[in-house]
């Protein structure tokens, strides 16, 4: 069991219910998540000694976030209690042709307006990983600074430094982001980056030739930056809000590897399919698993996430793997 | 903003839910709907200043209709109260090869039993447009006359006639339809009709060349009745009661279009989406759009409709806009 | 049928179903309301013609918002579209002996944030009433200015002005709520106000006497603002969450009315109670009721209120009144 | 087990949720139900063998109906298929000072359509016990004709004849009904009547003594009809729509019982509860039971039935019986 | 309208929604269903005069069955009231690639518990035909000798016998299957079986041809056991969870026929599917439709039952033939 | 934060919801619970650093009783994964005068089967409490050996001994109940009992005086055994089961104290009201609490629990002080 911190924002989405506008409906699902907090409810899953750093309002939302990360056996206790409120979104739910749609109601949350490290010096004491993503240091310029000494304190206590770009477009500029990775990435071992981080943000020409085309992006980023020895990433061809493929790739150490292509029909939730497929290639790694291994589990613990509301993987590695095994959708009696 | 009035009835829709018999459900879902009602709605959404003219009892069931009618900026001064009842029909919702079943109702309903003309003679001033659907003149031999006189009195005063054939064999024989078809054709100036309106009321032969049939058709009707400078059909391909494919066309004053085909898959309710068609159709030709606009704009809205419980078009002329810029199932977050 | 306006903040209420914890929650009702807002809706169930004026973002809870007021025919042609966010609030049901709990996360809101008069200067003309609260100045400086010069501009153009003081102390000091109604109540015809108000911020002296201790306050406070000619408020004894007693007074130009007492068991929806009151009681002056009929329509209305589930009361003044005559829980066949 | 034969019309009623208004509800529950066939049900959960006369039209609402019935065991050998509609009605439910509302839309139906006798001349064969109320008279004319036809047959072949008056006010006028209750009644055995009924339709003057009203009215009317050996009624108090007091008595050949009172609160679904009292009295009669255990059983599986969503008592003579034992409210581990 | 007997066991099923893990579900669907209760309530649905025979506990359990049996028409007289407890199984409903998942939870029914025959001699006169299954020999061994002289005592009385091998692996090993085989299906009548059964129970060589694979194994096990004069099975391709084809084959006195393939998407509920084709093919037999009639009507009936919730086919035989008439999805107006 | 254990059996309760018969329900809640488990969840909320020890099966329904612990912050790592199945029982609600019902499907359980004690040795150590019922050793005669030496061991590690009598008659016999107990108290502490364990178990004489009844029977028992420094009960008058009134007694080494009566109308769940009383009297011992704040928390967290659905009272301390301060049903703003 390896000690793993997971830090993030982490919030409330409030969904309608399938085939009802947001306009019109006079109900909404609850349920909690983000990024890192969804990396760290799978690693849990997975067996790991997992903490999720955040802060949340001294209210009944930030308990409900505590219940929540609790019931899959996710450390609160780097869970800051405090502040104005919890960030908010809403979603209507996508179906077909028509796409989920999203408003965000996330300005002046608790963790957004962390202004100062509020955590102790001694949180990376005999931790294994840490985990962080482009979402954070997208918040602010004290998040941007926040972020990059936390990083630089963990490195420095020993942690490997996981980075998923995760680029978001209301909340930064490229240009703001690209400024930020220059700094960041040479501290990163681990990056979730793909063939868009690596003509936007590293500036990697795009690919003219026949052959594997996220091979050369991967090869390319890490010539820039050699001290990152895994990227990954995921393929997703959208069929409609209701059906699409998807397939991951890595690239560890030189050592290149692509899962089979799912076709996931019909989607159930696609919110926090890339945080199971971090996960499960962070676990892989973390298993010494070998690449083609970490990759199908990393891809097919994303498939597995879409067919469940919510945002997190409620898988453990045996489902996966059983769920591998036995093929789509054979009952298992 | 156009001043519009559209005329029908409006019925009370009791659905299962899917996968549960109507000979054994324990509840249903209530919507109010109807032909020109759902246009009404529609054409509000895009911002017309539209009254739905009808009759409903007065008591709870009417006051719900009201109230369904105003959530979506439709004007009810012209909507009647009074009568025994509003008509209701019941639907087992389908689900793949096993189709939606329906069990009407509505004999008797206070529209139905509408004798004599109850509107004042004022309600056409200052109307640009006048809906009504084949429907109506259906529902008895009253109904035909009212039908007549009403149009006749619209165009007086100035009004665009538009007309939905809608042929329902449930409710009068294709010879009375024809026979009526065939008074007030000459008066009505856009007109939803295709290839089995063609053949069977208006006696067009079958089209034997490999050339476009619709337009073959379309033109043909014009021969007939020259009056009417627009028509308009959808193609539908029924795949199962999940799936079906759809793509729009209409010729205008010579000018033929059609649509890109929409892959509708799931289904989440059909009702109604030949109305959000045949609204789509009349504000594009309201607002001055091109034929290839207008039919693009009209299959849009029809194929989102399909994916929203009830039987109005919820959307606004951006949301569909946005939803052609957008393609199939992408996030818009 | 009067032309009324009111204006105030309307927000998203996110409530749990009974005997749910908030923290627990997986899903959350969704319902619209406001004071002022629920006053509107009130009058235009009693016939009036009213407009509520207020702020909403552009985006589907704002689009929300109007489908919730337009449902009921309020005209939201005052109803400005922009700004940051919609003020929402959670709550916890409350039910026996467990209070309802309330998180607010109001603040930043698109009403709040307004900084100077969005509205044109023509909109108070023809309108008969224009009724605030103590809330919308409660929210800023800002719209302590605004409240003042909107109800002086209103009073301007002939309008009777009717306030709701309605303290809130999460949101200003009793100071800062007295100064501000020292400025206001002068400008005041009618004010909902009761035996707390007048102590703590009009410093009347508490009532040592045997007769009708609210009669004196009335009187009172009527000596300090003789411009003011109706008070009305309502006495509410909590026996749990789940059961109070209602009783409603009002003084109209020195006559005293009090109505029956309502025993309301269970509440199903407390929220709105008082609006319900407060728009009974101004249906009954608009419509020149005596002061006996106007505070039993009130009453009884506020008591229906309790009923529903919903900020907003659904009744009409036909209902008001057989719910009135039947006597309580007699079935209407 | 016993043969019954009761004959009646069965309706769909339409239901809201607790809290919310009809006009505004977007779902209903279904449950079918009317007098005669609630007294079926009951009657078959006491063990006997009991058919259900009447008529339904030939769609999934007839079938329904069948379902309906015989999963509680009720033989559908006399259940008409074919008409033009089942009856519906719709129900906003009540709750504390508000009462339940109730829409009719029963005209046309199956049943009430029926012109002629459509049953075979050989159903009462063996039959001990024939229930029939005054709504079947209500219906029609014809109904009138066709109800007294059936009960001289049913007489002529050796059933006892049991009818409950259950005057609606909605369906013929009081004179209209003591008309026709001038000939039914020297044809009854078992007559549920009570205070009102006497005064109104059998003419007996108001009780001024000081004794026991309901015995005088029971004498008075025994007096009258000395072929009815058996007359029973339920005194209900409405507390309000969620809390009733109820007390059952009987007069069986001279002899006088009366239950405990019950104190229903909250009330779940008051529909039924009449028909749950009659069968109680008639099981009892039926099986021999004392006067004193009759009432008990029928006063205590009415209270039972108003428990429980839907028309009809659910309950077995021993469920009734371990109730009773139990006193209220005490758990059954 | 034939007499039938049907013998199995019937369980409770709890099953979670779509898309939630049964380990987080705070709340299950429950249905009531095994094979031979599945194949009653089909062939009670076609007309026939069907009694299910088996054992339920004495309480609300046992009741829920009763009125499960009774709504469908099926006859409870041979249903017995007793022993220990009712067996459930949970179902995590499985979507897309994610297969369902079942906890079973059988053990010590009041079913698998029967030790001696409880049934009176006389069960069987009149009775055309007995059906069972191999899931009930599969309990204990007591199971199958109680399984093998039940079969002989209808044989003897004159029943044809209908078996369904059914192999679970989870119940008993193939070799004790085997043996058990080789006693039973030489009294056998009609049984459902299939390649594997041919294979792995009959011991008959792969078929190698190029041929028909099917008409092969039918034409081998009638060679072994030429009493068996109509063999029947499915052929499913399990595209996914929620998509599959089926096509139905069966051989009957040496007549081969081959049913249209369907395709079936989405899947609302595959438990039963095999049952209700099994009921299709018994009905068809009695009723003496052709193999091609009959195999057509219980496909259809299979795939019908897959777009329905619960274990039953809920569809008369009018509505398989509409459903086959009409075509993939078209609706009935 | 101090170390606590208890142990105990925890089952799934299926309850139906309220109005709906358990044998006509088409869906149940599922709740996780057992006084044991119920126990540590409230200690859990009160800040202690609680385990509980019990054995669940290794499949879903084992997992779900973890999450549901987790969630909590109950700690897990004593909960053991094997054996047969999760004890279950059926819930059908009760509503005013009609009683909540209860079938019990637990017999075979995985902690019911524990043979030998399957925890370690050290599980004690530096613990404070171990809480144990009366229901455990019910069980078997193996859990009668097990539970002795637990607590023997328990005590002899420095754990004080809390016991909950807790007597069911369904598991065992009073005079079973009576030897088991006289081996058991003189090793408790802490020893939830009342008037009924004192006369049945303790032998001790009925109350024949005018004083305090209780504090006889807790002098009484205290005579007999003098270890036990800690008596306490509630005093439930059962108006109905939607109705009742609780009051918490203790007493604490001579002194007696008694809390208000609380009454609880209406219950919303009143499973696990006791537990949350003993955790109550629990935390206040731990917490050198005086005996009158004792019980004042206590029976308001009992209370508090009788509004909530679910078997766990989910309060923490400062939501008991604060509901204590509130009273009855204000609203906390």
């Amino acid at each position: 069991m390896t000690r793993i911190i997971t830090l993030g924002e982490i919030m409330l989405r409030l969904s309608t219910s399938s085939g009802v506008r947001l306009e019109q409906s006079g109900r909404f699902a609850a349920h909690y998540g983000g990024g890192e907090a969804n990396v760290a409810i799978s690693l849990a899953n997975y067996g790991h000694d997992v903490s999720f750093a955040s802060k949340v309002p001294a209210n009944d939302l930030g308990k409900a976030v505590t219940h929540h990360l609790r019931n899959y056996g996710v450390d609160c206790s780097l869970l800051l209690s405090g502040g104005p409120r919890l960030g908010t979104y809403y979603m209507e739910s996508g179906v077909g042709e028509r796409a989920a749609k999203v408003i965000y109601d996330r300005a002046g949350s608790s963790f957004a307006e962390i202004k100062t490290n509020e955590w102790s010096e001694a949180i990376f004491k005999d931790v294994a990983l840490f985990h962080v993503s482009g979402i954070t240091p997208a918040l602010s310029e004290t998040w941007r600074d926040l972020t990059l000494s936390l990083v630089k304190r963990a490195k420095k206590a020993g942690c490997k430094i996981s980075f998923d770009i995760n680029y978001r477009g209301k909340l930064w500029t490229t240009n703001e982001a690209a400024a930020f990775l220059k700094e960041i990435l040479p501290l990163v071992d681990y990056c979730s980056a793909g063939k868009l981080d690596a003509q936007v943000f590293m500036e990697i020409p795009a690919y003219t030739g026949q052959g594997n085309e996220l091979l050369y992006y991967y090869q390319q980023m890490n010539q820039r930056y050699p001290n990152i020895e895994l990227f990954y990433s995921t393929k997703r061809e959208v069929l409609s809000a209701s059906a699409n493929t998807l397939m991951g790739t890595l690239w560890n150490n030189g050592q290149y590897a692509a899962s089979q292509e799912h076709r996931i029909d019909p989607i159930v939730d696609r919110v926090g399919g890339g945080d199971a497929f971090c996960a499960g290639v962070l676990h892989g790694i973390l298993s010494g698993y070998s690449s083609q291994e970490t990759i199908d589990l990393a891809t097919a613990a994303s498939a597995l996430k879409h067919t469940i509301h919510g945002d997190c993987n409620q898988f453990t590695e045996a489902e996966v793997a059983e769920f591998l095994a036995a093929g789509s959708g054979k009952i298992i009696r």
